[in-house]
């Protein structure tokens, strides 16, 4: 039966923009709660200083805040008493953890001409704290294997499968050789992975002044990025199988729990792995012989790049001290005046890699100024509705491991309690940067429309549109952008806090924060200082503020909305973006094997190749049979019907819906669990921890996120069995999904 | 009157390729013609050594022979001395021109700190006649005018019109400043030009390892690539508007021509210029502050790429000797025994900036032994029907001096006597690469079908194809070049002697050579020596036959066919790939103004600006009104009717046609000067000389093409009257050449 609030619908959804400000609705609210939230949010707003923001960074970066440090601990008892003194319950949870820090690191060039690394990022006179060597952890990868390997050294690019391809067309295999890799192109700890799966048997990965140097601008001291010295340390552990604790997968790393042996860790690499700064890589690179780079991999050392094999030759030498520390994880809860179990949760870690002022501190002092102006509120009489639970996580870097625990031992209560999570990480001058679970795009714009940008006074959502509009590079993409009524929220992969909640748990998240313009290179480096965020970062922390007027609005809306404001258009023509993606990845597949194919029987590559240069021609690949997407699309029709339906009866204005009043608790419990539906227990197919069917981190990516990863990967491998079995697993998924969404329709159609 | 050789054509124009060797046709040739002409080829072929070119090379290279020096005028006298060995009618022509020689030339760093820069190569141990410093011109750029100019320094990228439009965004302008550019993206004699016509006083041009240098490949000695003291001589005259000669424009300039005043020279600069290497570079951009430059400005120097204007103040100073030489051109003619009324020309220069092995003697050489061949072939009673004329221009260099002040003395004999010139300059091992006249790409892709390959023992033409599909982009380009019966040409600019032969005088043109795998950076530098390009170039010579085969084929057909070996349906639907490119243009240029207006209106490139940064919005742009093509489309249209009654009747077997018979001669005038229909005395908007109205250097490109200038660049410079009135012109000239493609099809069709 269809409602009467359809036609309601049709006068609520003009352009958000085109409304004055006091006609501008709240979605989930009624039109009075609206009146009142909005006063509460005109509260919350006067209530932040950036004072305190600046205060916060400067104690927390005082020393370096490592997992496992003393002032990391520190940290989280300070971080825990302000919580406390602003009213909220608050425990430290505790969680035993294995931590590799290293004993020796060793890296030399033994062939032709001889060097020894220096592997130190030096003091800088202006940046107090760069000089705290006896604090700071050196220059590593975290959950590198211990290993001695002395071989000849192979550029691989950024180490990703297809440089191991056009290495191939050159002759060149890095069996038993070490490669070095500079970062960018995926996350760090694909490299180690690709290249022990290619026959390495070491890894070095160096900044290059290309992608993070001196090319994108001054160099630190004099400016924001990375100087000869600074070098990347990084967690290495293979994240896109499971992140947290490598000898607790899936389980609560709690002092009892039942853990692996370290051999049978599956995430510790398979060969040993260094960060190294370019100042330490030039003299290796400049050694290399062999064939020329390909052009797009050379980068801004002032050398003609080469890929080897030799005739440089290097050893390296790592040994960890592989010791069990503490993860403290300080929780903080507001209990909700009217939904207690209805969890509204909010993180950011705390702990960093050295002194880590941007990240994470930059993030979690806004999250903190957000917390107590929240805390604030409630003792002033404005207590949320639902629970508000703020986290302070420890042991981010190494690998979400702090979240990831704490997500594991409550995943129960999580699945049951859990509305959404929200997320942030390094903060700092520029635009809006939100992803995360589709349903939420309403929310997040509405939001984006109310929050003013601090340097050009317009809201941020103006802010964002003018700079996406800028960043298409067509008539066609600026038409999308100009006619999107909504943000449109990045697909989330990993490479913060909110995996195991959204990819383990099937809890609905969200990513938020600014940046954009004060791109540097203090990332992972001892430069991640006070002195160095307040210079580059966000000086006056009004970036600091308006991430705390945004995230803080989301959190009070979610908590205080009279009906959650989850809503499913978007998310089903999103899907069906996703599936017509796949199919044209299927397509251009075929048509690159066929093409590919052609070209070996004409030996085209071998007649136009430079006869005195290596060149092996590639094998010829089976042809891509046509798959069978029928079963997904029909999926993905029927949900954007389903949503379609749901749209007609609830519409925007669905909190004012008569239909509503007796079902709201009914309606809240299906939305906030209806995510979950997008998981699987058994998993995606060699990683049964990512549950969730929809995103998940990319296997040979890392943060990269893949979308409909079972189905969307299978086909990047070739696995023509296993993408028809995915999708017909991701079809039942969606078709589910459809069916509670259909579910809710009824709900509110019978009360008509 | 539709004529029999219609259906035969049907039979003809199968796949050339997929025809055995005997069967192969040769276009304008009989079958029993052809025959005879394969036996002539191969006895061609069978003379060709490759020793004589490396012995040649070694001889006129041994010592710098720029224009006007000692040595340029022993090789002439060389080459007279070969041609007139050969049998040919030899002489030497001599001009006085106009040629610039430094007396001083300083550059320095004034401040923020100080350099000189050293401006000098420095000898090698290795390459014996790069140490010959007595006689090698400096580096310096001729047609500098003389200047002492001190100001801060601006880098401005490649220094064309558009870089400038991105200065101007970030509120930098160079009026009363030095500019420097990198050399790239232009011909180097636009940088001065525009930057003069920007106010700035001063032009440095620098090359940057990016391009020309390190990032490429391996410096020399170590291997081919322009190392940090290489600097690129070059002229800056402004020969879009004429070459030749600056006193003597349009004109011989024969000692008693009559000459303008220096001062009256509009090719002279307007601000001094010298280029630099990239090690005199460095100490320069690193002293500049202001901007980031933008990221595709950003060469491969170890330093942050700002923009300035200052710190760095330069100071430059520039003296020439402005004398008067004399430039030989070496012509040798041998008469034809049919038609010695109609030349088939082919040249290449001799004159080089320092001892110039690649450019020009590789391509000389070739042409030598070509000619040696064929004057021997002429010996033994194979002399040619049509006559045949070689050319070694002097001067070419400087501004094509040898060949235009030639062609414009002989302005009325070449229009009357011309068929073809065909030109080479540098070559080496590679792709075949031909540009010119699109009535001669069957010729082309027949010839190119004949020649062996040396290195992959195919046809050139097969191996062109293989590169050109790998250098495709996507499937439709695939496909287009799968489909391609005949070679593309590419359309001429300028930069090499076929200038005034086709633009002024509309004779039709070819430019071959080979190149693509030995790319370097000795180019106009003291490098450029015979030790470097037979290690780098072409070591054995292999691919100096080649193009001996090649261009000696080309020359061998053209003279000895039938009927002349012109067709028209591929340049008429390259007219019209062009007139849709004008088309697109003016679309393109009216949906960008539309967007860049509505985007000013909006403030969105205000609004996604970063307040930190200098930021200029552009100004609004008069709307691009909708412009009539229909005259232009009709002509070009009606072109494509005529060639296509032109092939029906006269198609790939026209000399085998009992037509052609008695029409023989007539229709050989005819093609032969159907070519001189696109060309108008008043020649281009603003300059006169350029006559063509296909092809011409672009006003701001130089050396790169515009076809269709005159409507081409007056949209560009949305001109849109002059764009009207050019449509107008052009399609006239379009209309009157298909008159006459009319009159040769009546011709044949009236013998029928």
């Amino acid at each position: 039966m269809r409602s009467a609030l359809a036609s309601l619908l049709l006068l609520l959804t003009a352009p958000l923009l085109a409304q004055s400000a006091a006609e501008k609705p709240l979605f989930g609210f009624t039109a009075p709660t609206a009146q009142k939230q909005r006063a509460l949010e005109r509260d919350f707003d006067a209530k932040l200083n950036p004072q305190n923001l600046r205060e916060w960074m400067k104690r927390l970066t005082a020393r370096p805040h490592h997992l496992g440090s003393d002032y990391d601990k520190a940290n989280a008892e300070f971080i825990a008493s302000l919580f406390r003194g602003w009213g909220y319950d608050t425990k430290i949870e505790e969680f035993e953890v294995l931590f590799p820090t290293p004993r020796t690191r060793v890296l030399e060039l033994v062939a032709p001409s001889k060097f020894v690394a220096k592997l130190v990022e030096p003091a800088i006179a202006e940046d107090a704290t760069s000089g705290q060597q006896s604090e700071q952890l050196p220059t590593y990868n975290a959950y590198s294997i211990d290993g001695d390997v002395t071989g000849e050294l192979v550029y691989v690019n950024y180490g990703i499968p297809k440089d191991y391809d056009e290495l191939a067309r050159r002759g060149v295999d890095v069996k038993g050789k070490i490669v070095i890799a500079r970062y960018g192109g995926s996350w760090r700890g694909i490299k180690p992975k690709v290249a022990a799966e290619h026959g390495a048997i070491g890894c070095i990965i160096y900044s290059d002044p290309r992608d993070d140097g001196y090319f994108q601008g001054d160099v630190y001291p004099k400016g924001a990025f990375r100087n000869e010295n600074g070098a990347q340390r990084g967690s290495v552990m293979d994240m896109p199988v499971h992140p947290g604790d490598p000898l607790t997968p899936g389980v609560g790393a709690t002092k009892d729990a039942k853990r692996l042996e370290r051999k049978d860790a599956e995430v510790i690499t398979k060969i040993p792995v260094l960060p190294i700064s370019y100042s330490d890589a030039l003299p290796l690179l400049r050694e290399l012989g062999g064939p020329i780079a390909p052009i797009d991999w050379r980068g801004a050392l002032p050398i003609t790049y080469h890929v080897g094999p030799g005739p440089a030759r290097v050893h390296l030498k790592l040994e960890f001290d592989w010791k069990m520390v503490t993860a403290r994880d300080v929780i903080a809860r507001l209990a909700g005046s009217e939904f207690p179990d209805q969890w509204i949760m909010r993180g950011n870690h705390y702990d960093a890699w050295v002194n880590g002022a941007s990240d994470p501190i930059s993030g979690l002092v806004a999250e903190l100024e957000e917390a107590r102006a929240i805390g604030e509120l409630a003792k002033s009489g404005s207590r949320p509705k639902r629970t508000i639970i703020y986290a302070a996580w420890d042991g981010e870097e190494e690998g979400l491991l702090g979240s990831t625990e704490w997500a594991e031992t409550h995943a129960d209560e999580l699945r049951r309690n859990g509305v959404v999570y929200l997320n942030s990480d390094s903060n700092s001058r520029g635009f809006l940067d939100a992803g995360g679970s589709h349903t939420l795009e309403r929310l997040v714009t509405e939001v984006a429309r109310d929050v003013v940008d601090p340097e050009r006074n317009v809201s941020v959502l103006q802010r964002l549109r003018a700079h996406e509009l800028l960043a298409a590079t067509n008539a066609e993409e600026r038409k999308t952008q100009r006619e999107l009524e909504l943000i449109r929220l990045d697909a989330l992969g990993s490479g913060s806090d909110y995996t195991p909640f959204l990819q383990h748990l099937g809890v609905a998240a969200l990513d938020v924060g600014y940046s954009g313009e004060s791109s540097g290179g203090s990332y992972h480096s001892v430069y991640d200082s006070f002195y160095h965020y307040t210079r580059f970062g966000d000086p006056d922390f009004r970036y600091g503020v308006t991430q705390a007027k945004t995230t803080g609005r989301m959190v009070l809306r979610l908590a205080n909305a009279d009906v959650l404001p989850f809503e499913f258009a978007t998310f089903a023509s999103t899907l069906s973006r996703y599936v017509n993606e796949l199919t044209k990845l299927a397509d251009t597949l075929r048509a690159d094997t066929e093409e590919r194919n052609r070209q070996l029987t004409d030996k085209t590559m071998e007649l136009a190749a430079d006869p005195t240069k290596p060149f092996v021609a590639p094998n010829a690949e089976e042809p891509v049979p046509f798959l069978n997407f029928a079963p997904l699309q029909n999926a993905v029709a029927r949900l954007q019907k389903s949503a379609k339906a749901y749209d007609a009866v609830a519409g925007n204005a669905i909190a004012d819906s008569p239909a509503v009043g007796a079902k709201r608790q009914s309606l809240d419990q299906l939305l906030m669990h209806v995510e979950q539906l997008l998981t699987r227990r058994e998993g995606l197919p060699r990683r049964p921890w990512f549950a969730h069917q929809i995103y998940a981190p990319g296997f040979y990516t890392g943060y990269g996120v893949k979308t409909i990863p079972g189905v969307r990967e299978a086909i990047e491998q070739r696995d023509w069995n296993e993408a028809s079995q995915q999708m017909a697993i991701v079809a039942g998924v969606i078709e589910r999904y459809a069916a509670e969404v259909d579910r809710a329709t009824g709900m509110l159609s019978r009360s008509e």
